[in-house]
């Protein structure tokens, strides 16, 4: 595969990095880049670092937030007794959609994989114990996606929440498409995933 | 559809302004970002400002260029009687990579596009009439993609060429794909098209 000139070589390759984005799509946005304004560029520019710079992980559920603890955490509407276990903040905010949910949230940040070799320990598994744990879960409900790397993740979290016998285990009755996205879930099927949902243990 | 908070939702707009990307997508590019280290984040914030700053317009033939002139133009084994027109620099790359055409290149920067009133002067047409006009150039190949916008920018300039009587307009004999996309041409076919063009005046 050829080249381009260095500057927009450096700026393909930082594109190839994003999720699935191959070499010829990369190649496509660095161009468009390049249409772009000098301030418009400037603004490309500082939206990345202005996001990196002033989002964090909320301290409890580490979902996305400004600050230490997200809004969600630090409202006194939700009820922390019911902690909903999702890959990332995408799936926070379908959830949030459907307004059927007063819990909390658990944020994974990833799901386990065999194959990349994805730990538990790389996707907040024990600060998930960690919280339940302090004694005021009284469900955790399941809400990874019904895909293979979902399921592993959701059984596997099921499995080691096995130690804490008071703590109701549920799963989200996949009304959703079998190996579908929460994130593309309408409405209602959300609502009734949520209000369907089993009992693991 | 539900917003991120501010600092993400500036920076999913920006994704979303990349050609074929969607809200969805503009999401995960965005959210995979914050994922980046510091460093790395300033890395990719940097190949965008990098390659605003440092890439220009070849002054001759627009493709994209360190130089106020570009490699090809500046070299003294191309021969300027012979000129490729394409859409863009990854088409440049695309023939360059042939290594089967040794003239020169003009690009137009885009298609012409009735349905988004895409018109001959935004897409460097005028431009390439005064490089012909200038008397040394004895063939133009129309390279642009066998799309629809592909054949109708051709079709309009084998039109304005006619001024020109002694330019031969010629267009690549399509063993590509018709509607495919020349950037996706593999070498052999490529060669062929070339060799294998077709006299349109």
């Amino acid at each position: 595969m050829a080249e381009f000139i260095p500057p927009l070589e450096t700026l393909v390759e930082q594109f190839h990095r994003l999720p699935g984005v191959g070499r010829k799509t990369a190649e496509r946005y660095a161009l468009s880049l390049l249409k772009l304004s000098e301030e418009e560029a400037a603004q490309f520019a500082d939206a990345i670092l202005g996001a990196k710079r002033d989002i964090r992980d909320c301290r409890i559920c580490h979902n996305i937030s400004v600050d230490d603890v997200c809004p969600i955490c630090a409202s006194p509407d939700r009820d922390v007794r019911t902690l909903c276990v999702v890959q990332d903040a995408r799936d926070v905010m379908a959830m949030e959609r459907v307004r059927a949910f007063d819990g909390v949230y658990h944020v994974l940040g990833g799901l386990l994989n065999p194959r990349k070799q994805q730990a538990a320990e790389q996707i907040r598994i024990p600060e998930l114990l960690a919280r339940v744990a302090e004694g005021e879960v009284e469900e955790v409900i399941l809400a990874t996606n019904p895909t293979f790397e979902g399921d592993t993740t959701a059984i596997y979290i099921a499995n080691q929440l096995s130690k804490f016998p008071d703590v109701r285990v549920t799963r989200l009755a996949y009304w959703i498409t079998v190996g579908g996205d929460l994130v593309y879930a309408d409405e209602v099927t959300l609502t009734r995933a949520l209000q369907g949902r089993n009992k693991l243990n």
